[in-house]
């Protein structure tokens, strides 16, 4: 029976790249024989918001529910509908309604990308961070109080659970004790945020008991950025809430050179509700409908999809391909974030002919 | 009359660098004929809490407020005191109750020292962050639920208001106007942080409307940490609540090579209390008793003192004393962060003598 999987575009670069990630998917499916239906849809996009006033259609739920994963561009068009409203009527939504707790983000420097911090070859830089995608710093919780006066006061709550906090640390210590180095590291500000990050802190220390093969440290989230630059080496896997992790994934692809190419997986382990694969990167307005945007992200997120679905040789040929583009350097293909001249869909193809 | 300074060396390298901190305060004071008058406090520490129970005194308040500046080195001891009681028990106590609203931290790449970011030069890297200081995400509200039980939830509520925002948004808006290039920018997460941040992002456009002269634009901090290491030279003024500023001020000079190095002053502009000034770095536990914590970042806090009590003249020559010891560059004095052999108080001493 064919896996099925829902391709959304969303807004800006993410119409751009998506096309190289159908065509990549669509190559590895064929090379290994995997039945996959892609089906396409234009909703959770800022254009769909401006025609329907709304992000999703009312039955959105029952339409994804029965995919078997959901393959996603990116969402926001801040110019025509704030951030906030677009995010939580997508992808916020996605995520919870999901159930996908886990977001799981690679972050490796690759052949053939320079990475910003000087003297680091690939090799050097290679960890995952595990994000808590469900709660958190995340909430819709809060208000306001004086509103528009000049004693305007404005709540927002942190909420953290055991139910949610204890399934990401164990998704963490099992991803580190399946690694060689088997090393986890916390992001924490139990110095600052006095409530809900000691207790953080306490559920890490408790989860480790069942793990006393893993080696765990923590940092403050602050010096956490800094040794990221300092230290890229020192991490192996990297638990953090919901907006650290938020932070953590942005600045560790930085330091591999290019937030382009970095995927993410929203996963939901148990399988009750399909994944959903993306691109680190936004929509980025500022080189959208120019034709330039790094498609590897996407295509890097479909190989994630790709594994996530049981097909792991095929995952893994995706992503020797793109490493081999990189690694061969032709600037006529690489998109210039990585150095070149070639466009979205130059180096897309590139990459399915390796394939 | 004298003006009154509390020196409050605190935990590990606190107490190594402080010494240092006070011999170029007294050589400076001297060479400029400032009446200064210093006095050495043992407590806010966790030495003292050991031994009190506390990490104040009860009357600490009283035997502050007469101060003209507070001269603190670093505090923290996990080991024997957990950080959120160390710190919500003496430092943040400081920045709260002498409403020490604004925390400014530059982030300068200094001659001799070595970025870790490749190709990057002094005169690239030279912005401010200005954290808010005394709300937002560092509050004492919230608690737990179910607390023990597989149920548990733990809630912890950020608190900004219109009275503490504004006043740092123009803070760092004046700033801005006063510097060559005008500009600004603001840290949110309003596509994801759905109360605060876009309540956020509105108080900065308001204030704006008072400075068009000042170039505003605004990131995500997600993709904000991503652009300090991608592209530190697009920085002026970067405005922050007070997480986001603690992480960007950590990050920034870990861009600019060490964070050894990097000073910050608590201020109370109004001069209603006395302002704070201490190093950005940590008691750091690490290197603490080996007599090899770089002192600079507790110099260039006291150079910010100086500022802050109309002695621009002292200031300046002190930060020219420690940038021509840097630009020497004789191994010998300089300590292991910046990659040489010496000690905290060799480094200490040459300064002195360059003053
Ligand atoms: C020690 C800690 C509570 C403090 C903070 O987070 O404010 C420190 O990191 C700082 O930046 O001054
Ligand atoms: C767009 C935004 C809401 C989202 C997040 O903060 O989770 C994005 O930055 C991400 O990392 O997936």
């Amino acid at each position: 029976m064919a896996q099925r999987i829902a391709v959304i575009p969303g807004d800006g670069i993410g119409k751009e790249v998506m096309p190289e990630g159908v065509r990549i998917l669509e190559a590895a499916a064929r090379r290994f024989a995997i039945d996959l239906e892609l089906e396409a849809f234009d909703f959770a996009s800022c254009d769909y918001y401006l025609e329907h006033g709304q992000m999703l259609p009312d039955d959105w739920f029952e339409t994804l529910e029965g995919f078997d994963a959901i393959y996603y561009g990116a969402v926001g068009w801040p110019e025509t509908v704030p951030d906030h409203v677009s995010l939580w009527g997508s992808l916020l939504q996605f995520r919870r309604r999901f159930d996908q707790y886990i977001n799981l983000r690679p972050c490796r420097l690759l052949p053939g990308i320079q990475s910003p911090l000087a003297g680091r070859e690939p090799g050097d830089i290679d960890f995952y961070v595990v994000r808590e995608n469900t709660e958190g710093e995340y909430s819709s919780v809060g208000g306001k109080m004086f509103e528009g006066t000049e004693r305007e006061i404005v709540i927002q709550e942190t909420v953290m659970t055991r139910h949610g906090t204890d399934r990401v640390l164990k998704f963490a210590y099992e991803l580190a004790r399946s690694r060689p180095r088997k090393k986890l590291t916390s992001a924490t500000k139990s110095n600052g945020i006095a409530i809900t990050m000691p207790w953080w802190d306490e559920r890490v220390a408790a989860m480790g008991a069942h793990y006393p093969e893993v080696a765990v440290d923590q940092f403050h989230i602050d010096i956490l950025t800094a040794n990221f630059v300092m230290h890229p080496d020192w991490f192996d896997v990297v638990v953090a809430s919901n907006l650290f992790g938020d932070i953590l994934s942005d600045l560790g692809p930085a330091c591999t050179g290019t937030i382009g190419v970095a995927p993410s997986a929203n996963i939901n382990p148990e399988g009750t509700f399909p994944s959903l694969f993306e691109p680190v990167h936004g929509s980025a307005p500022d080189i959208a409908g120019k034709g330039i945007a790094n498609p590897i992200g996407q295509i890097w997120s479909g190989a994630m999809l790709l594994e996530h679905l049981g097909h792991r040789e095929a995952a893994d040929a995706v992503v020797s391909a793109f490493e081999a583009v990189l690694r061969d350097g032709d600037k006529r293909v690489l998109t210039p974030d990585v150095g070149g001249t070639g466009t979205t869909e130059a180096l897309g193809r590139a990459i399915a002919s390796r394939l």
